[in-house]
């Protein structure tokens, strides 16, 4: 068993996971704000020469899985290691969000598809050398039909 | 406290932290796998039409941290959560690999710069639309000297 301390939380304009965006790319007018521990403030410096980071955190609101789920993007059932759905054998979830500035220990982000009061378990830089492969073949999701942008949550990973 | 569980273990060649490349983009030529316990294995369909996965794991040898800390790629001193290390707060990693082949539980990937025997937490599909962003500012990393490729990890993390 590997535990986790929360290290702040994720606030948004998502009061609950139904209707809300399904992923940053779908969310990009939203502003939000990370509310890290006053204790790990310090750990925050540097971070704003970033333009973007990388959250992860704990999809507190999922409970159970199943391994072949129907994701937002599809009407077929995929493979759960496949998809980016919240309910997983471990609820964690990775955003990138645009940094907008730090003040504190309050990082002002945009473009958040996470859900109100969500725990924050990390943030890490996003640095184009190690995450960005723009070209990389995307299965399932380059076949997709339903768009990211438009897509919202529904039920199904809710109920 | 938030807890999850190992589902399944990452080999590479990589025997302990230091000498291991520091990031994936050091680590292209690495091959290793991903075994996946087999109770999780229906949820790898669909995968393999994935050029690259995200692979969530556990810093099991990481103890402690400091909240500024000199990254293997810079020499002063960073807010941690500018920097990749892998002593955090909770000490969760992140990686980019090359999905080369599954068979049954077991992955194929290809740069690999996880330290062998690793317990895995999560796998994601790499979907440019949500994680790719080339042209993104990285901050010190932008103004850095040292050479991701070439840079391996020493002792400032494992002691």
């Amino acid at each position: 068993m590997i535990t986790f301390n929360e290290i702040g939380i994720i606030r948004s304009p998502h009061k609950e996971r139904e209707g809300a965006p399904i992923q940053p790319a779908g969310a990009v007018e939203f502003e939000g704000r990370v509310e890290v521990l006053p204790e790990f403030q310090e750990g925050l410096s540097d971070l704003d020469g970033f333009e973007r980071i990388i959250l992860l955190y704990h999809f507190h609101l999922s409970e159970g899985y199943s391994l072949m789920a129907k994701p937002f993007l599809d009407d077929t059932k995929r493979g759960l290691f496949s998809t980016r759905a919240p309910k997983r054998p471990n609820q964690i979830g990775i955003s990138i969000v645009r940094l907008l500035g730090i003040e504190e220990n309050i990082i002002h982000v945009k473009g958040i598809d996470i859900v109100d009061k969500t725990p924050l378990i990390d943030i890490k830089p996003y640095v184009p050398k190690f995450d960005a492969f723009p070209d990389s073949r995307a299965g399932w999701f380059d076949a997709g039909t339903r768009s990211t942008e438009s897509t919202r949550a529904d039920k199904r990973f809710t109920v």
